[in-house]
């Protein structure tokens, strides 16, 4: 079969043996797969991630001399089945899957371990126990972005975002545009959408964003009203001056009652959940200097060098920092059908599709923010450029 | 009256005019006043802590060449009021306060500005809508701690904590023993304490932690049993391939409940939580390698200085890092009704009782772990070493 095969950050696209199913895994054609931020990031700097990756547990992540397969995010459809399996599904059946397979005890990242070739290729290995058919004649292009929308689905669960509360997005690259889409799909009233580039603040109403705001030139902070309420220490002692002497005077009002009400107010909505997309050293320190008090920090963008943050500003606010990563199996499959039912529209999202030779092309594209946000491979194409 | 004023880190007790309560306020003679932690950075740090208030909104914070009475966690009786007040407590009434009056429209720190000089003194002023009797005739000295209790109290609620989750309490300075006792009063089972001081790790027995551990020796991470649980992204896919390919043989369970169940198994008990006392430049990040996976790390310790973190660790294992700052005026009065009913008892914090003429000597042994947790002053004692 054709794959591109990246060695030393060089993709080459070469004839490799047919891949054969082991225990419990399936084998697909590969419909198309999404090129991911990610690989963008491990193209060159494998061996970073692969040392931070052994130091939480993984060590079997891909090294920058290794000849990998990658891709992580993508559709298929049924070709064979190895020993073991339930073989439920007959062959040609449209399916996803979480990108991991089983080698003896150890899982393996799909895409992003030499142990595990990804989807960059016409076939792909996939686990059977990871894998769920295509509900409801979602289109293959579609049913790739599963992937990408479910880091951003678990990332609007983990910000346990109540529908009128403020949600900030800032950063509108592909998890951004993702994060935008699903708080919409969750009913969010108001999502503010920042960023830098025009083409991104573009896909990012497109993406359902309600305000969309330049950072260069206004303050997304500002760009929606805000409902009058209780925003941290200092209100909360100005309510007691201004509220409590007079709810005091009220006759018969138990005096703890009064701090009672203090205690109910304080525990109500709290402030806006921001989701961070960026992932740059600086950013996160931004943040708190200018995130209004008592807010959520969902930490999407992913930041792999050391960073700075000044905690007493943090304390000072009482921000909530909440580090997510990837999703659980549950809210692949919400996603997966949450795109089948049409309750989220990832066509903004999908700005080209290029074939096996374009994905190099695809990558350099894809360094600049001003052109694409998700580029598909389909490896039946011969498109060179996006 | 006689006060201990401080002015560029040098304390003279001295004899200042009678203070005068405003509108709303009231004069109280003081009981006890505890040294604070805080007080002991702002003798030698007050600049660069009231240049970070002022971006956070408080211009008024101490300045190093001011001469300011500190003092805010204070217990009195009611000597007389100003106009406007409800008079509610005859002369003599015990009573305690949050630190903060207002004068004009503005709240000013009791005892961290020198609009509002603190309680390093004979009398003090409050204000009435921020003032309560002492129930249940608890002891001046132990009213005194329902300042500092409270901020571990409302530490313990911004952690969610639940009685089966365990509890980790890095740092037995103060205020990581007022968490311990705290966490013990909210019914937690196990909380695992951590500190370098022989003499520290005595009190946090004393204060009730069940597990006491010296991180120069042994972790604190594994000094606690853990039970069998989901702990993140790699474990959840491990449940993925064991009980996934097992529940799928099951005859008629529908493919999808099996991942349902993975999602209800993953949104089930999180982590431990973890308090993190220290409040040093590289502790949080130290706390970030070590911790488990899904842990809430509740920043009760102020680091005033800029910080380097890993946030690609953070992002790994799906950390928390909840930064928690005061509290409000329900967990005030809480705590004073815990302390009261005897539901919290802060006699091991207590470990010496000095007179206003003993305040620098009480300040130099609180300098080093090894001796004292929190010392009084008593202004009617003479007494010159804690």
């Amino acid at each position: 079969m054709r794959a591109a095969v990246v060695t030393n950050s060089k993709f080459e696209v070469t004839d490799l043996p047919a891949p054969i199913p082991g225990r419990g895994q399936v084998l697909i054609n590969v419909s198309r797969c999404g090129i991911c931020g990610s690989d963008l990031h491990v193209r060159n700097h494998a061996d970073e991630v692969a040392e931070l990756s052994a130091v939480t547990g993984y060590d079997s992540f891909m090294r920058s001399d290794q000849s990998v397969v990658l891709g992580h995010e993508f559709s298929g459809e049924v070709v064979d089945y190895g020993p073991g399996c339930r073989k439920r599904w007959r062959a040609g059946t449209p399916v996803v899957a979480l990108p991991i397979v089983r080698h003896g005890d150890k899982p393996q990242l799909t895409g992003l371990s030499v142990e595990a070739p990804g989807a960059y290729a016409e076939q792909v290995i996939v686990q059977e126990s990871m894998t769920m058919p295509v509900p409801n004649g979602l289109s293959a292009e579609h049913a790739a972005l599963t992937e990408p929308m479910a880091v951003a689905w678990h990332a609007v669960r983990r910000g346990r975002i109540g529908k009128r509360q403020q949600a900030f997005v800032i950063g509108c690259g592909p998890i951004g545009l993702a994060v935008i889409s699903m708080l919409k799909a969750a009913g969010v009233r108001t999502v503010v959408a920042s960023d830098f580039s025009p083409r991104r603040r573009e896909l990012a109403a497109a993406c359902g964003a309600d305000i969309v705001v330049d950072p260069a030139t206004d303050s997304p902070w500002t760009a929606a009203p805000t409902r009058g309420r209780i925003n941290g220490v200092t209100d909360i002692l100005d309510l007691g001056f201004d509220t409590m002497d007079r709810l005091r005077r009220v006759p018969n009002l138990p005096w703890w009652y009064v701090f009672r009400l203090a205690h109910t107010l304080n525990a109500g909505p709290s402030g806006p959940v921001i989701f961070e997309c960026v992932g740059v050293p600086g950013i996160l320190d931004q943040i708190i200097t200018a995130a209004p008090p008592l807010s959520r920090v969902v930490v999407v963008g992913v930041c792999m060098e050391a960073d700075r943050i000044r905690p007493a500003m943090a304390i000072n606010k009482e921000l909530d920092l909440r580090f997510a990563f990837g999703y659980d199996p549950g809210e692949f499959r919400d996603t997966l059908h949450l795109l089948a039912e049409g309750k989220v529209d990832p066509a903004p999202l999908i700005t080209g599709t290029v074939g096996l030779n374009g994905i190099d092309a695809a990558f350099t594209t894809l360094a600049t923010p001003d052109h694409h946000a998700k580029i598909l491979i389909d490896p039946t194409s011969n498109a060179p450029t996006p």
